[in-house]
């Protein structure tokens, strides 16, 4: 991961929760660091959910504080009261205003957060910010990840190279509407707040909104994007402005990247899905379905199962509520035809099929007859692990 | 389970899919009985859904077939032409028209279904139909379920003693939206048919609509009832009348039981559990929030690995995108309070509660402060057996 000027980051283990890891990142930006972010759209968030979204408006960042361990949900007043002493902890040290500093927490809900554990530890970690180690800083903010999230991508401003950062974490608790878990964007671009507001929220549409792991979504999804401004290009204020085409490119690619890898990492997951719906009666109508078959269990232990079970799938269609006609319905597994026009496919061949299911990423697609709606989203298949490491991860 | 006079039921290992165990089952109906049903709201709805939707508007039954093994859904043409073969196999045995069968497939989705495997056991069964052996009738028509599911209940129209009789079968893609799964009920009552589909959709709202197992809704749910009219009440025609009272009561009982059974049985479940919300702004907005909670996989490996995780059930209300304020919620897991106003309970006892989640009936109660709107819903657990259940289902 190359360096982004102007971010500077540090880890330590602070023992939130975890003991014998990083459990809390710092990032420091330098004076002048545009912010904008998006967020879970649940009606219960998390405080530090609440906290970025009243300092968001100013625009302006000094640094982020990420732990992982305890999202600092359903904390009631406690957790308000964790969230700015966490700020102002981390201002004394960044040297600027709790206004200045955003956070973010993640790990179990509804045990209070004890704040103190960062007052310890975070001069330290102001003193040993340096530019670079985004891999150190992913795996800060791990909970049951398997493994680290990060991701990078230049684009041209004018004649400047911009670079363009990203680390995510995910794993459970994944769903649409916004960003789904954690994950922050840095780059040296000079964007202006308001520009960088827009472009985020385009970006997260076909990206970390259309993945989905089970339906779940977190109290504490959170994504925001940092720009320092130090690459050098003219300040861009407007994110209509055409010379911003190849940075929404960049930021496009970054966000597809780590949404994949959180897809990828779904708790238990062992296979990589792709669901395309195509010739619904609109895009939203198409994502509406390929979410309907992305979310049932019934597919997705099929999947596990290594089964090409396309009643299932015609099951999840029709439950979607959406235009549908089963007399037209195309289904294939893999690039291999296994339902036409409203039943098995004549040619079907298990042997051929269940060799396809064995394969580590399955595409599914499915063609509605209906009208030119196309949608993908991305999920993973429903094992036993993943009962497993819900059914007991808070004890 | 008593007598209903003027059903004769029989039932016949017809070799459909399975070995070893009956798989049909043919319910016979004096002349003049009355018939009304609900189906699954898919929009791919099973080929048998299709003919009785529409067979039901003359109101007319001469006989019940119903066979497990196949759904004969997403079959296309051939789905078609094995309803009207089995109709016409059916009504030669029972003489009477095709058009007075109605007809119910459950299993596999997607598999052509050979309606010739009745012919050679329909004579037999119009032999030996019998008044009676509801048991039996309720075995013949299981597929992933561990026991067969009957429930009897007796009321007075007028000086007339009736009595409602009802089998079900469940499991797996069970969800609401309509009636889940297939389950049928039969009575001596005489009601005229569009009393009995006017009573028939109340009943269900608050009974099998109120269960879901994993949010899957199946392409064939059917639930029909059947009155004979041979218990001697003098026939009533409207659903308001007053004299119906204690059968609706008697009919709620029947479906209240038979959706309990179904929750009970979830496919892998070890635990039924019941969600209660309490305080939000209306009832409508109450039952999508006991739902959001019922159908979390979250909240359900929580269970299944007797976890009191509060934390995944504020996911969940927050998650349901109706009204409700973090800081009011009050949770409760069998009688003991584990949150209170928008955070940990002060009493709050970890191995109190632990003692509690160890019991197979689990009442989660979450009252929103909001309101006075109330729903309850029935759901159970998610175990690896589920993944093991329907990972390998098909093959």
């Amino acid at each position: 991961m190359p360096v982004i000027a102007g971010v500077g980051l540090a880890t330590a283990a602070a023992g939130i929760r975890y003991a014998g890891r990083t459990d809390v990142l710092l990032a420091l930006f330098d004076s002048g660091t545009t912010v904008a972010g998006v967020f879970t759209k649940s009606k219960c968030p998390s405080a530090p959910v609440e906290w970025c979204r009243a300092h968001l408006k100013a625009g302006k960042a000094r640094a982020l504080v990420v732990n992982s361990g305890n999202a600092n949900a359903f904390t009631g007043k406690s957790g308000r009261a964790a969230t700015k002493l966490t700020a102002e902890i981390a201002a004394k040290a960044a040297r600027c205003k709790p206004a200045e500093i955003f956070l973010a927490s993640t790990g179990v809900i509804g045990e209070p957060l004890d704040a103190a554990k960062f007052a310890p530890v975070m001069q330290g970690l102001a003193a040993n910010a340096r530019a670079g180690d985004f891999l150190a800083a992913a795996k800060a903010i791990m909970t049951t990840d398997t493994f680290p999230k990060v991701a990078t991508a230049t684009a041209k401003i004018g004649k400047a190279t911009v670079t363009v950062n990203g680390i995510a974490k995910g794993a459970g608790m994944i769903a649409p509407d916004m960003a789904t878990m954690l994950s922050f964007v840095f780059t040296d671009a000079a964007i202006g707040a308001p520009a960088l507001q827009a472009m985020l929220k385009d970006a997260v549409a076909d990206t970390f909104n259309a993945v989905t792991i089970d339906g779940d979504t977190s109290t504490s999804d959170t994504l925001m994007i940092f720009a320092t401004g130090k690459a050098g290009n003219e300040r861009i204020a407007r994110a209509a402005d055409p010379r911003l085409k190849d940075f929404k490119r960049a930021l496009n690619a970054v966000l597809g990247n780590l949404s994949e890898q959180v897809a990828r990492d779904g708790e238990g997951a062992r296979k990589l899905v792709e669901i395309t719906v195509e010739g619904a009666v609109s895009k939203p109508s198409a994502r509406r379905i390929a979410m309907s078959i992305a979310n049932s269990p019934l597919v997705k232990t099929a999947i596990a199962g290594e089964d090409a079970n396309w009643g299932r799938v015609v099951m999840a269609v029709g439950k979607a509520g959406e235009p549908a006609d089963r007399d037209r319905l195309t289904i294939w597994f893999n690039g291999i035809r296994v339902a036409h026009k409203g039943a098995r496919d004549p040619a079907y061949d298990e042997a051929e099929v269940s060799a396809a299911m064995k394969q580590p990423q399955i595409a599914l697609k499915v063609a509605l007859g209906l009208g030119k709606g196309r949608d993908r989203v991305l999920t993973c298949d429903l094992t036993k692990d993943y009962v497993s490491i819900n059914g007991d991860y808070r004890s």
